[in-house]
C-alpha cells in the first residue's frame, strides 16, 4: 500500500470530468421566488408535459397504493412488462423498463459505448444522445438536419463509421416536432449495417398527430432494433419516470444485466398499469393537442411567425432572439424554452397547454413582440 | 461504411456480457401463486423493509400529490437537499440525491472506475458492491470477516493495493446486522490514502440499535469519505427509491456529473420532504426492532440456534441447511432470505416485522426443527 497526497479529484476519470452538466430549465416554484409572481398565476409550457394532468386512472392508483411504498418494487416490473407485451404483441423478455426511458439510453452505453465507440445522431435532437455517449467516454458525431428541420435520416445513415455502435432516431423529434415518414425510416434501416443498434426514441408516439411509421415491425424482424417509449408525455406520468425499451430478446437480455435491481420504483409501476388502459385519456389528449396546434399556427400566421410544423404536442416559433423572448415571458409568468442549447437561437419551443394557457401565451407574445 | 454480418449481441462490452443478475428474492405475490397461499396470510421477512410501513407523513404527502405526477421532478431535488443539509448541519452542495442510495454507487463507478482499478469491500458484505464494480469494469477484492461476522476494517485497510480506488464500508453491515466501533473505524480512515474513496454505506444508521460511530465529521474534515444513506429504511420508503450521499463538496460537484437529469422521482422528493421530520415514526420504529432483537434472541436460546447478534432490524440465524429452511418456511408462507449468495450457506437473514410476525415465525421455525 503506497501512501500518497494526490487529492481524491484527481482521480476522477477524465472524459467524466470533461461533462458539462445538463440545465433542465426552471420549475414553476424557482420562477415564482426569482420574479415574485404567485406560483398559480404561472403557466408552465416548458418541458412537453402533459396539458391535460396525470391519467385520472393512474393517480387513483397512486392514492389507493401509497402505503404499500415501504415494500421494494418488483425487480424487474413484471406485471407491468406483461401488459406492456399484450398491447404490442411481443414477449415480457422483449422489454426492458426503465427509470424514464432515459435510463434506458444509459443501459445501452453500459453495452455498447467505450472510448474506442462512436455513435450517431442528429443536430437539434434530443441533448441526452449526446450526453449518454460522453458519459460513457464514446465518441458523438452529430449530422445536419434538411433545411425543414426534419431528421435527415440518409445522410445518418451516411455518417456512420467503421466505429459506430448506436445510431439515435428520435421520432417524432425533440425539440423540432418533426417526423420521418414510413418510406424513409424503412430504407434507412434496410441500409445500416446488423452490428449497428438502432435506438428508435418514439417518446411522442402515441400522441402523434400524424401516423407513425410502423416501426414496431422492426422489433420483430431485425437484430438490431431497439424502440424506446415512455409514460411521461401520453399518460402524463412525468414525475414517476417510467419508461421502456422494446427489442429482440437477445439484445434485452444484455442491457437487463447493466440495470440495478430495483430501478423502477413501485408507485411507478402500479400507476403505469393501470394508465395504460386509460386510452380514454389519450384520446381526449390528442384532440387537445390538434385543437391547440390549429390554434397555435393560426395566431403564428396573424403575427407573421414562422413556426415549424409539428406532429406532436409542442412546437418551434422563430421569433427573432430566442433567449431574450423567453427570457421576457418568463417575467410575465410563462415558462418556455429558449433554444440556444440546440443550436437554435431563433426559436423558442412551446409546449401545447389547455386553451386557455395557449391563449394567454398568445396574447403574452403578441405584446411583447408589439 | 463498411457492410457487416456481425450480429449486434456480439458487439456488447465483454465485462457487461460476463455479469450475472442479481436475484432480488421472491415478492409477495409470486410466493402467493407458486404455492397457493393466500397473500394476506403470507409474512415477508426478507428484504430488510420497515416493519411499520410508510411513514404517516410520508402516505399523505403522497396521496396530496399525485394529481402533480404529469411535471418532471426538480431536476437536483433541491428542497429536499435543502432540508437533508440542515439535519446534519452541511450545505446542499455536499448532498446528491440518488433513485436509491445504489444509484450513488453507481456515480461512484461512473467517476472512479475503470479497468485499471480496483475496489475494497467485505466478504458476506452488501453484494451491490462487486455488481457496481463489475459494472465499470473494475477488480473486486473481497477481504474475509472476523469470526465474528464483523467487518475485519484493518485487513480491509492492508488490501487496498496501488490501483484501489474505492473502499466499500458498510456499517451496519448487511446481511450481517454487525457495527465497526467508533475507534476502528477511525483508525482506519487515518490510515487509508487520500486517493482511495472511503464509501461509508450507513443504510440503517437512523435505526442503529447502538451509538454509530461519528462518521459525519469524516465528510467535515477528510476529502475523499462519502456517506451513503436512504429513505428505504428508516422512513419506509423502499418502493420509492430514494437516496443520497454527503460528502466534500468538489466530490459531490463530480459525482453529479454522472447523474442523469431527472434520476429521482417526483413523488419521492415530496414524501421524503415529508417523512424526514417524521421523528416519532422513526423512534417507534427503533423501539419495535429492540423488542423483536430481544424475543428473537430469547428464542433461538430457546431453540437451541446460534445467532449474530445485531445492530439493526435483521438478524442472522444459524440454521444449518439455510437454503431449505428458508424453502419451508416459504411453503408455510413465511419469506427469509437464504444467504447461500453470500457465502453463509448455514444461515437465513429474518428481518424484524411487528410482534405477531415475529411470533408466526419462531413458531413455524421450531416446528420445521422439532
Amino acid at each position: 500500500m503506497k501512501l500518497s497526497i494526490v487529492n481524491i479529484t484527481e482521480k476522477i476519470n477524465t472524459h467524466i470530468d470533461q461533462i458539462s452538466p445538463y440545465d433542465p430549465g426552471k420549475p414553476i416554484e424557482a420562477v415564482a421566488e426569482y420574479y415574485g409572481i404567485d406560483a398559480n398565476d404561472i403557466i408552465k409550457l416548458a418541458s412537453n408535459e402533459s396539458a391535460l394532468g396525470v391519467s385520472p386512472a393512474a393517480v387513483k392508483a397512486i392514492r389507493n397504493n401509497a402505503e404499500l411504498c415501504f415494500r421494494y418494487p418488483e425487480g424487474s416490473a413484471h406485471k407491468l412488462r406483461i401488459k406492456i407485451a399484450k398491447k404490442f404483441d411481443v414477449l415480457p423478455d422483449q422489454i426492458i423498463m426503465g427509470n424514464g426511458s432515459n435510463e434506458i439510453l444509459t443501459f445501452i452505453g453500459h453495452c455498447f459505448m467505450n472510448s474506442e465507440t462512436s455513435t450517431v445522431s442528429s443536430e437539434h435532437s434530443f441533448a441526452v444522445y449526446k450526453m449518454i455517449t460522453e458519459l460513457y467516454d464514446a465518441r458523438s458525431i452529430q449530422v445536419p438536419m434538411t433545411k425543414d428541420l426534419v431528421l435527415d435520416i440518409y445522410k445518418m445513415v451516411d455518417a456512420i463509421e467503421s466505429d459506430t455502435s448506436v445510431i439515435f432516431i428520435c421520432n417524432p423529434n425533440n425539440p423540432t416536432g418533426t417526423m420521418i415518414k414510413n418510406k424513409d425510416l424503412e430504407s434507412a434501416i434496410e441500409k445500416i449495417p446488423e452490428d449497428v443498434l438502432v435506438v428508435i426514441d418514439e417518446a411522442y408516439a402515441e400522441i402523434a398527430l400524424e401516423t407513425m411509421p410502423e416501426s414496431m415491425r422492426y422489433v420483430a424482424e431485425k437484430t438490431n432494433v431497439i424502440i424506446c417509449r415512455t409514460f411521461s408525455k401520453a399518460y402524463g406520468l412525468a414525475g414517476l419516470r417510467l419508461g421502456y425499451g422494446m427489442g429482440p430478446v437477445n439484445l434485452i437480455q444484455a442491457l437487463q444485466k447493466a440495470r440495478q435491481p430495483f430501478n423502477v420504483n413501485l408507485i411507478a409501476q402500479i400507476a403505469g398499469t393501470a394508465a395504460i388502459d386509460d386510452d380514454e385519456f389519450v384520446d381526449q389528449s390528442k384532440r387537445v393537442y390538434r385543437d391547440a396546434k390549429l390554434y397555435m399556427e393560426e395566431l403564428c400566421n396573424d403575427l407573421n411567425l414562422n413556426y415549424i410544423p409539428t406532429t406532436t404536442n409542442f412546437m418551434l416559433i422563430k421569433v427573432g432572439n430566442g433567449a431574450e423572448v423567453a427570457e421576457q415571458l418568463l417575467k410575465k409568468g410563462i415558462i418556455v424554452r429558449s433554444m440556444n442549447g440546440y443550436d437554435l437561437p431563433e426559436y423558442i419551443r412551446v409546449t401545447f397547454g389547455m386553451p386557455k394557457e395557449n391563449q394567454k401565451f398568445i396574447k403574452t407574445l403578441r405584446e411583447l413582440l408589439k
